[in-house]
C-alpha cells in the first residue's frame, strides 16, 4: 500500500502513434491527421504506429474509406455491434419525437430503470442516470463519501477509473503527471504469473486493504470505501482467484466504508454473466456490492451512466445534495440503452459471449502452447479470460516472469497491420487487452486466431 | 468575498414538485410518478406544483399524452426546437453508419473542431470534446490548475457550473450541503436593483475579485483563475453593466490567473451573439476569455460538451496527463452538433434570438409599467434579457427592493397552469428565468405575453 504520488506509474499511453505517418500511409488519412493535431488539443492521441482511419461499421467489423474489413477484437463500447440497426432506429425514433431533461414526467426513464434495475440483487433497486462512467464514478464516490464522512478511497495498482478530477484522482495508471492525493491509497493486486495464487493471493489482497485502512486511519483520513473494476482491466486483466474481490469487500464493510464495483468494463454480459462482480460470488454466497457504476456498453456508444444502489445510500444524499444531469437519462440515451437490452436478451449475447469468448481463449492457449512447444519460445506465461474479455501476458522466455511490453506491442501491431483491433494494458503493459463486441461469432473467432497464430510465428 | 462553507445558501429546489399530486393528476401520470420514485434515486426532482407529463415536441412546443401543447419558454437544450428533423436525420444516419472513439482517425470530429472553433476569436483555436458541461467544467478547471500551479479559483455568489465533485465545489446555488472549500472564493456581482449600477458596479466587481486573490494568498493558495457564467444564469441573469467581466478578467490575469468563461448557458447564439462573452467587449476592444466551456445546446440534447482553448493551455495539460473522454466527440453527438450549427447558421437563429427575445423584452416591460401604473402593484423591480434570455426580477412592492421569491413562484405555476414553461432562479430565487429554444418565434411570444399579463393581473 502506498499513497500520495509515490510508485510505479507511467505518463505515456499504451500503443500510442508516434506521430510519424509511414510510407504507406493513403493521402487522404495523412491530411486529416494534419488537420486534426492542428484542432484538436494535445490531449488526443491515435492509436497504433499506423493510425485506422474508418468510415464505418456492422457487427464485429470496421470499415476503412477504401473499404478494408477491420475485425474489431476491442471495443467494448458498441457492445451489440457497430452501426446496429436497433439501437439507430430507436435513437433516430426518439430524437424525431422528444428528447429533454428528467424534470418532466416521461415515461421510457422509469421503464428503462425498472428494467435495468431488475437485472440486479437486491437491495441494489435504484439507478441516477449520467453521460459518462467518469460521472458515474465521480458520483459514487461523492455519495461514498457522504454516506461514511469519510474522504479516504482504496484503488488497485494500475487503476483507471475516469477522466474527471475526482476520478482522475483514483486512477494511478494515468501516470506520474496524475497526482495521486493522500487520500487515495493504492493497493497490489493478485498477479497470477509472478504472484502466489489462490487463496494465498485473496488473503493477501484482504491484508492489503485492511493495511490501507489502517494507513487511513494513521493519518488521520476517515474511510469511506474501495472502488475496484470488477475484471481489473487497466491493471491487466486480473479475473482469478474468484472470490477475491468478495473478500475485500467484507474487510471494507467492516470498517464501515462503501464497496464500489465499477462495471464500466465489465457490465452488460462481457463476461459471460450480466454484472462482472458474480464471478467473486456464488450461487450460495453471492457477492453483491454497495454500488454500482455502469458505462461503455450501456448505450452502444450513445452516452449514458448509471449508478446502481440501494435507496438507503441514495436518499442521504438526495436529501442534503442538490444532484441534477442535464443530460442524465435523456429519452434519446435511455432509448438506446433500451434497444441495447433488447438485442442483448432477443440475440442471447451473455451466452454467446460465454461461449465465443471461451472458444477464443481456449483457441490462444493452444495456439500459445503450439508455439512453445514448437521451436518458438515460451513468450505467452499466461491467457485469461471470461466471456468476452480476455488478457494474454507477455513475458521474457528466458525468465519466464519478466514482462514483455514489447512483445505485447509487436502482437498489437503485427495485428493492426492484418486488420485485427486490439490493444494492451496492464502494469508493465505487456498484457494484450481482446474485447471484442459482444456480437463477436465464431467466424469472426477464426480469423482473430488466424492472425494471432501468424502473428506468433512473426514474433518467433 | 467569503470561503469554505459560509454564507447564506439554500439546499432547496426552486420550483421543485413537493410529492402531492393534487386532485387534477390524471390517473396515468400520478402512477408513472409513483413508479419513477421507486426507482430512481432520491436525487430525482420534478418541476412545478403540478409536474408537467410530456411525450413529444416540436419547435417550441412540448405535447403531453392527451395532445395538450405546453409552451415552452424555459429550455435552452432544444435550442433548435424539440424533435428538430434535420438533428434527427443527422443522428439517425450516423448511429446507423458509425459510432466509436476518438483514437482512430474519422473526418467528422475534425471537420466539427474546424467549424466551431473558427467561430472564436484567437488564440481560441483548438477544442477538447467531452458529454457535460459539468464534464468541460471540471477539466477547464484542471487545465487552469495545472497551467498556474495554483488551486484557487474564484466564483460568484450563487454560481451553478455542475455536477462533479470538482464542478459542484464551484456551485454555491446548490446550498449548505454542498460544501464550498477554502481554495473556492465566492464574489459579489452587480445587483441591478439593490447595488449601484453602472462604472461603480464594475469597479466593486473588479475589487471584490482583487479582494478574493488576496485572500487566496493569506490563505497560502496559490491562484488558478475565475470561472463565470457569462449571463450569471444562476445568479439571477445578471447582464449589466457590459463590460464588467472583461475588467473582472483583467484582475485575473494581472494575477496570473485564467479566466474561464462558461458559456454552457449562454453560448450558441442565445444572447443574440453567438458567445455571452462577447457583450462584455466592444469590436475595438474585444473581450476573449482565456478557456470557454460550452455544453447544453451543442448537440440539441445528444450529449456533448467542449473546452475551447489557446494550444498554449491544452498542449502543458496534453503533455503532462493523459486525458481521453470515450464518449467524447463520438461520430453521433459530432452529427447532431453539426446539424446544430446547420440549423442556428442557415435559419439565423442568432439574429431571430436578437429581435424576438427584444421583442419579449419589451413586451414584459410595458405589461409590468401597466400593471404598476393600472391600480396592480410594482412587483417587477426589473426586466431584463439579452437575445433569448430573460430575467424578470420580484420584489416587495412596498419596499421595491426586497426580494419576493413567492410572487416569482406564483408566477411560475400560473403560466404552468396556462401551459407556458419557465422557472426561476437568483440568489433569492424572486428572478423569472425565461430562456426558451432559439426557434420560438413572435406567435410564441404573442402567446407568452398573453399568459403572462393574465398572471400578473390575477397577483393583482
Amino acid at each position: 500500500m502506498e499513497h500520495g504520488g509515490a510508485g510505479e506509474r507511467r505518463s505515456v499511453m499504451v500503443n500510442g502513434y508516434d506521430g510519424d505517418p509511414g510510407p504507406g500511409m493513403p493521402e487522404e488519412t495523412r491530411s486529416l491527421i494534419e488537420r486534426r493535431s492542428r484542432v484538436l488539443g494535445a490531449p488526443y492521441r491515435l492509436f497504433y504506429r499506423d493510425p485506422v482511419h474508418v468510415i464505418g461499421g456492422s457487427r464485429a467489423h470496421l470499415f476503412g474509406p477504401s473499404g478494408e474489413d477491420y475485425l474489431d477484437a476491442y471495443n467494448n463500447v458498441p457492445a451489440v455491434g457497430h452501426g446496429n440497426p436497433r439501437v439507430a432506429d430507436a435513437v433516430a425514433r426518439q430524437a424525431a419525437a422528444l428528447n429533454t431533461h428528467t424534470r418532466y414526467v416521461t415515461s421510457g426513464l422509469v421503464e428503462y430503470a425498472e428494467r435495468l434495475t431488475a437485472k440486479f440483487p437486491a437491495p441494489l433497486e435504484q439507478a441516477i442516470f449520467a453521460c459518462s462512467g467518469s460521472e458515474a464514478v465521480d458520483l459514487a464516490v461523492r455519495i461514498a463519501r457522504r454516506a461514511t464522512g469519510g474522504d479516504g478511497i482504496i484503488v488497485t495498482r494500475n487503476a483507471y477509473h475516469g477522466t474527471t478530477a475526482a476520478a482522475a484522482e483514483l486512477s494511478p495508471s494515468l501516470g506520474p503527471g496524475n497526482a495521486i492525493p493522500s487520500r487515495v491509497a493504492v493497493i497490489d493486486v493478485p498477479d497470477p504469473v509472478r504472484g502466489p495464487g489462490g487463496a494465498a493471493a485473496a488473503d493477501a489482497c484482504a491484508a492489503a486493504v485492511r493495511e490501507a485502512i489502517a494507513g487511513f486511519a494513521a493519518r488521520g483520513i476517515g474511510f469511506a470505501g474501495m472502488i475496484v473494476d470488477s475484471v481489473l482491466s487497466s491493471d491487466g486483466v486480473l479475473l482469478d482467484p474468484a472470490g477475491f474481490l468478495a473478500r475485500a469487500a467484507e474487510v471494507v464493510r467492516a470498517a464501515g466504508g462503501v464497496y464500489i464495483a465499477d462495471e464500466v468494463q465489465p457490465g452488460f454480459g462481457r463476461t459471460g454473466a450480466w454484472w462482472g462482480f458474480a464471478r467473486h460470488g456464488s450461487i450460495e454466497s453471492p457477492f453483491v456490492p454497495d454500488l454500482v457504476v455502469l458505462g461503455k456498453p450501456m448505450g452502444n456508444g450513445i452516452p449514458i451512466s448509471a449508478v446502481v444502489g440501494p435507496s438507503a445510500l441514495f436518499d442521504g444524499f438526495g436529501a442534503e445534495v442538490r444532484y441534477f444531469n442535464t443530460f442524465g437519462g435523456n429519452p434519446v440515451s435511455v432509448a438506446a440503452a433500451s434497444a441495447v437490452l433488447d438485442e442483448i436478451e432477443d440475440r442471447d449475447l451473455v451466452s454467446s459471449a460465454a461461449r465465443v469468448g471461451g472458444a477464443l481463449l481456449a483457441g490462444i492457449r493452444s495456439l500459445a502452447a503450439d508455439a512453445a512447444r514448437g521451436g518458438g519460445s515460451a513468450r505467452i506465461a499466461d491467457a485469461r479470460g471470461a466471456g468476452m474479455f480476455l488478457g494474454v501476458e507477455f513475458v521474457d522466455p528466458d525468465s519466464g516472469v519478466e514482462p514483455d511490453a514489447a512483445a505485447a506491442l509487436a502482437v498489437v501491431n503485427g495485428l493492426r497491420e492484418r486488420r485485427i483491433l486490439v490493444s494492451a494494458s496492464g502494469m508493465h503493459e505487456n498484457v494484450l487487452k481482446i474485447r471484442p463486441p459482444l456480437v463477436f461469432d465464431d467466424a469472426d473467432a477464426e480469423r482473430f486466431l488466424d492472425g494471432f497464430a501468424a502473428v506468433l510465428r512473426e514474433l518467433g
